[in-house]
C-alpha cells in the first residue's frame, strides 16, 4: 500500500558545514515516512561523498550534480520520490524548476526564491503541472501554531483586532560574514536575494502571522536600517502593518539584537480574548481572558484539535522542538504525495502560495523603507 | 534639621473612587519623608471631609476648593511645603500654575498638561520662578529601572543600536467608558487631551525609553488607530522611532490588548549586549550577552550601584512594586524640597523638561499619524 | 465612628539596623488604619531618639524602655490603641505578656515566643484576657494566598491530596553572623529559640501549609542539619509530614542555598486539581488541570473572592508585595481592635493559635531529628 | 571504516501502543549512527509485522519472538550490531542475559531490571563478558545536564552541600490503570517489580542526583504512600537523602501531582554558588551565585562544554526535547561499540552500575518506608 510504503527522498544541498540541510534530514526520517535515498549534497566531491556516507547513502546515488541526480533518478525502478532543497536561497529557483518540470515533488526551504518574479513563475508551474510544491515554513509545523490557528478560525478570540510578531536574533551582530558561512550567504545580495533580515526571518514572522490568523497584510510602512556598519542588505526592521479590514499590527525583526537567540514571538488579539505563542516554549499557548485570567495549554494535553495532535509525538511534559516541527511539515508533505493534491485540504503544509505572498511582502517592504511611506501589499486577497 | 523634619503635603484630586490619589498618599507616606497634612481631594464637600477623615486630615484642612488650600494653607505657621497634583489632565495646568506662583513646589502626574503650548508656559514659569516642579512618571522610581540607566551610562552595553518599548493593557477592550470612571476622562479629548492611549500610556514607554538610554527621539511614524468603535481619541499605537544618532527604535502601547494587565516592557541593544526590564517582574534587570548567556540581577542584590540601592526598602526577594516605586519619586521630591533645586543633581526625577518632551512626542506622533509619515520630533536636542 | 478613627500605634524595637521594625511601621500606615504614635525602638537613648523623629513620632513619645512606654501612653489620653512587638524572638514573651495584661492589643512577629511553654501561657492569657493577639505571618497577607484558601475551602480541587511547602534563602551561606546583626541573633539559641532555619523560616513554611489548606500536621519526620560548620542551630531542614487524614507532605526549608533570595513556595495537589503560589510572584496564583491545561489567576483580576479584594489596593498588573502584604495583616488587626474580638470571624489574621501549633512544629520537628524517626505533632485536633 | 558505517540495531518490545519504542527508534536514527534493522516488536504476529512496515524494516526481519530473532540475526551476514530493550520491566532481565550471552551490546531502558538481585546478576555477566550495557537514564542525555556535570566536577560551585530532585507528574492520579496499557504495567508488582513510583520516576531522579554531582546516597528515609485507593504500589514518594559526605539531599515524586505533567527538577547548591535544570525548559542551566545574581546559560551559546557541544545540533534558541536527549545517549552507545569498551572514558553513558545502584536504591526506600526509619544505602562506595 502506497501510504505504508517509506517514500524516498533525495536532497540538493546539506554538504558539511550546512544548517538546514541535516535538520530536513532529521525531520524527514523522524516519523518513518521517507528514506534518504540519494543527494547532491555539495558541489565538492570528496565532500559530497562524505556526507552520503555519514547518512548512510548507497554511494552511487550521491550525486554532485543536482541535474545528474534528477536524471539519474529518473531511471531507476527504485528512484526517489521527491527532492528536497536546501541550499542558499539563489538555487532554490533553478532545481525547483527542474524537478517540477520533472514531475518531481519539491519540499523546499525558504524564501522560495530571490525575486518576486521567480516566485511567480514558480507558481505558474506548480500550477500547470499540479506536481506537489511544499515550503518549509518551520513555525507552521509547531503543534500548537496550529492549535492556535484552529481556535482562532474556530472564533476562541471573537473578532481579530490586533497582530503583533517579533523575531529576535543577535548572532549578526558584528561582521561574522568575514568567517561565517551561514552568515556570508545571508547578507549577499547576490545569495540572498534584495532582503537581508527583513528575508532571512522577516518572512518567517509574516508567514507566521498569516497563516495562524487568516488575515492577509493590506498595507505596511517599514523601516529597515543597516545597523552593522559595511552591510548592504538590512540586518534590522520595523514594520507597521494593516491587515484586511485595517486592523492594525506589527512585525519587529533584528539580527542585531545582541545577545538574543532565536526569539519568535506572536501575540494575537481579538474582541474577547488574547493569545500568546514563543518558540521559547513551543509547547504552550498562552490564552489571555478579558478577566485578567490566562490558561496555558500544554502540547499534548487533553482537549486538543485534531491539528495538534497530528503534530504531537509525545505525552506533555516531554519538550519537542525544532526537528519536530519539521519532521511535521515532512508528514504532510508525505500525505501530499500520497494524495497527489497541493495544498493539501486544510491548508496546513505551506505551498507556492504562501511563497509568492512572501515575497509581495519583501519586495514592498523595500520600497516602503526607500520612499519613507506606507505601501500597499499587492496580490493581498484573490 | 529642615532633613530630618517631615514635609507637610497638601493634595488636589485624589476623592473617593479615584485611582491615582491613594497611591500618591502612600507613595508620599511610605518612607517617612511626608506627612498628608491638607487636601481639595473632592469639590463635592462630603466626598472632601470623607476623605480627609479617613486619611487622618484635620477637618479643617479638607479644602472643597483648591484655590482656597493654596490661600489657606499660606496662611498657617504649619502650612503645607508642597503641593501634589493628581486630578484628570486637564487641571493640571491650572493647579501647577497657581501653585508654583505661590512658590509651592509641586509633583504633579502626568501627562503634565493637555496642550504642548501649556506645557511650554509652564516650563517657562519654573525656570522664572525656580520653584520645584516634579512628574510622577511612576517608573522611573524603579530601582532596576534606575539600575539599567546607570548601566546604560557606563557603557554596560556598548554604543546603543536598537530600542524597544512596549505598554499594553486590555483594560479598554470594550466601551467600559460608559460607566467607568477612569476610562470616562480617558477617553474625553476635552478631559485627556489630544492623546488616548499614546497620552495615557505611550507618554509613559516613551519618558521610560529616554530615561534609561539618555538618547533622544528624533523622528518618528506614528499609527494611532481606534480599534474600538465610537472613540474619538486613540485606543491602541505602534510607532517607529529614529533616535539621535539614527539608532531605531519602537514604541508599541495598546489600551485594547484583551487580557493583557499593565505590560510595561523596556528592551535595550547595544554593540555589546542586551538589557531588558519588564514591569510584570519590576525587581530583576536580564542582561543579554553574545555568548547566548543572560545575567539576572535581582534588587536587593550586592553590587548594584547606589541609585538601585536609593530605592530598596527590602533584602533580595521581598517584592516591592508600584506603591514603592512612586515612594521612591517621593523621596527624591524630598530631597529636592531640601536642596531647594530642581532638578535633583543626578536627574532621577521627572521634571517639567520630561513633561515638555512628552508633549513634543504626543503631538509629533497625531501629526505623523494624520499624514501618513515620518514626522521630525521637535525640541529634541538643547 | 470607632472605625473611621485612625488607630495610634505603639512599636517596641525597630531601631536603626532593624529589617522589620521599617516594615511593621509601612504596613501600619499604608491603608491609613494606623498611625505611629509611640514607640519604645531602642534601648539606647540616642538610637531611640533619633528613629522617632525620623518617623514623626513626637519625642516625648519615644520611651528608652518599653515599660514605660506601656506605663506612660496608659496614662494619656491620646495613649496608644495597640502595640507592635518587632524585637528579636526572646522578647516576644515579657513584653506581650505585659501588654495583654495592660489590656494593649498586642501584634507581635513570628515566632511567638522561644518555647513551647511561653506560647501556651499567652494563649491562656489571651484567652482569659480576651485582648486581642496577632503574629504577623507575612504570607498570610497576600491577597493570592487568601484567594488560594478560599478556593480550596470551596473545594476547587477536591479532597487534598499532597501538600509541598518550601522556603529557599542563601545569606546564611557563609558564618555571616560575626558581622551581620540579623544573623548573629537568628544564630544564637539564647535569642531565637531551639530552631534555627526551622524556625525562623520553617514555621513561615508550616504556617502557609495549615492556612492555605485548613488541614492540620500530625506527624513528621525531620532532618535539621548545621550545614556552615561551627553553627549551633540547624540552618537547613526537610520535614516528611502527614496531614490530618494521612496525606503526604513535604516541607523543605533552607537558609544556605547559595544564591536563593527568599523562595518561598506552596503546591497544594487535590483530587481534581493542583494549586502553586510563589512568592517570587506573590500576585499570581496558579491553577492546574487534569487536561494538562494550567489558569493562572492575578491579583486584581476580575471574579477573585473578597478575601483577595481585602487585600488588593491597584489594579491587575500593578505589582504590590511584602511591605502590602503586611498592610493587609494590619488592616485585619484595625478591624480586630475595633470588634474586639480575636480571632476574626473568618479567620484570616494570625492569632495565638497558630503561635502554639507553630512552637508545637518546631519541638515535634527537634525531637525527631534527634531520634531519627517520625514523631506525632501534639496538639493536632482541637 | 567502523566508525563511518551505520549501525544495524533489534529491538524487542515497541509494538503498536507502545510509548518508549518509538522513542528509541527516533533516537537511533536521529543522528544516523543507527538504522532500524530488525525487531521483534510484538508476540502477535500482525502488530510486529505491522510496525516493521511502518518503520521499514525487512519483513523476514521482524520476528515474532526475541529469542528467534537474537538466533536469526547471528546467521546473517548483515545481522544485527546491538539490541535495544524497550519492553515492561520485568523482561528486561531474560532478554538482555540472552543478548550478553550472545556477544551483542545491549541498551536497555530503565530500570534495568526488577529486583536487585537480577541487577547484580547482569553486573556479573557484563564484567564477564566484556559486552557493552547501555541504560537509557534519558536526563542524562540532555546536554545542559552533561554541562552542569562537567561544571560541578569542575569546582563551579565549591563543596557540595544540598541537593534537591524532583519529579511531578499527574497522569496516574485516577485509576487509569483499568484501561491504559501504561499505566496498567507500571502499577502492577509482576511487571513492574516492588517499586511503583520510586522505581519508574523516583529511579530517574536518583540517578540524576548521583550523575550530575559524583556524589553517592548513604543514607535515606523514605514515605512512600499509595494516594490513590487500590493501589498495590506507591504512587507518590518523599525521601529525605544524605549523601556520602553527610550532605543533606532531598528527593520527591509523584505520579498523582494532579494536573503536573513531566516536572523533573534538580537543584545542587555548593559552597560559593548554586544551580538548576528543569526539564520543562531542557536547554537552559540556572546558576545562582551569592550576589542574589542569576546566570542563565543556553544549549548552543559560546564557552559550554565539550560535553555539552556534543548533545547539540542546533544553534541556541532552536530548542531540542526529549527525542534529541535520547539520541544522544544512542551517539554514546554507538561509540562504545566501536571501541569495544563500556562504560565510556568519561563515564557519559549510564551503564550496568547505574542500574544496580538504582535496585539498591529502590529497595533500600522500601525498607526505609516498611521501618518508618532510616535506611543505610547499599554499595555506595566502591
Amino acid at each position: 500500500m502506497t501510504e505504508n510504503r517509506q517514500l524516498r527522498l533525495g536532497m540538493v544541498g546539506g554538504g558539511p558545514g550546512s544548517f538546514i540541510g541535516p535538520v530536513h534530514r532529521m525531520g524527514a526520517l523522524l516519523d518513518g515516512r521517507f528514506t534518504l535515498a540519494a543527494g547532491a549534497f555539495s558541489r565538492t566531491p570528496e565532500k559530497c561523498r562524505e556526507q552520503g556516507v555519514r547518512w548512510g547513502v548507497d554511494p552511487e546515488r550521491s550525486y554532485v550534480s543536482w541535474e545528474d541526480m534528477i536524471t539519474g533518478e529518473r531511471m531507476r525502478p527504485d528512484g526517489i520520490d521527491a527532492l528536497a532543497i536546501v541550499t542558499p536561497n539563489y538555487m532554490h529557483y533553478p532545481v525547483a524548476h527542474a524537478a517540477l518540470r520533472a514531475g518531481l515533488p519539491v519540499i523546499c526551504d525558504k524564501p522560495v526564491t530571490t525575486t518576486l518574479e521567480e516566485a511567480e513563475q514558480l507558481r505558474a508551474l506548480v500550477r500547470e503541472s499540479g506536481v506537489p510544491f511544499a515550503i518549509t515554513y518551520t513555525y507552521a509545523g509547531y503543534a500548537m501554531i496550529r492549535e492556535a490557528r484552529a481556535r482562532i478560525a474556530a472564533g476562541a478570540l471573537g473578532a481579530i483586532r490586533k497582530i503583533v510578531v517579533e523575531y529576535w536574533q543577535g548572532w549578526l551582530a558584528t561582521s561574522v560574514e568575514t568567517e561565517n558561512l551561514q552568515a556570508q550567504w545571508r547578507t549577499d545580495p547576490n545569495q540572498a536575494g534584495a532582503g537581508g533580515c527583513i528575508g532571512d526571518i522577516g518572512t518567517h514572522a509574516f508567514h507566521l502571522a498569516e497563516y495562524v490568523t487568516g488575515l492577509r497584510v493590506k498595507a505596511l510602512c517599514a523601516d529597515l536600517p543597516r545597523v552593522v556598519p559595511g552591510r548592504t542588505l538590512d540586518d534590522d526592521c520595523s514594520v507597521l502593518l494593516r491587515f484586511q479590514d485595517d486592523q492594525p499590527g506589527l512585525l519587529a525583526a533584528s539580527q542585531v539584537a545582541t545577545g538574543e537567540r532565536n526569539g519568535l514571538r506572536l501575540r494575537v488579539y481579538g474582541e474577547t480574548g488574547g493569545l500568546e505563542w514563543c518558540h521559547e516554549h513551543p509547547d504552550r499557548l498562552r490564552l489571555l481572558w478579558p478577566d485578567a485570567r490566562e490558561e496555558i495549554l500544554y502540547q499534548g494535553g487533553i482537549g486538543l484539535s485534531d491539528a495538534a495532535r497530528r503534530g504531537t509525538r509525545l505525552p506533555a511534559g516531554h519538550p519537542e522542538g525544532f526537528i519536530e516541527a519539521f519532521a511535521t511539515l515532512y508528514q504532510d508533505f508525505a500525505d501530499v504525495i500520497s494524495a497527489g493534491t497541493c495544498p493539501d485540504t486544510n491548508g496546513f503544509l505551506p505551498c507556492i502560495e504562501d511563497g509568492v505572498r512572501s515575497m509581495h511582502f519583501i519586495e514592498a517592504a523595500i520600497k516602503s523603507h526607500a520612499t519613507r511611506s506606507w505601501h500597499i501589499l499587492e496580490d493581498c486577497l484573490p
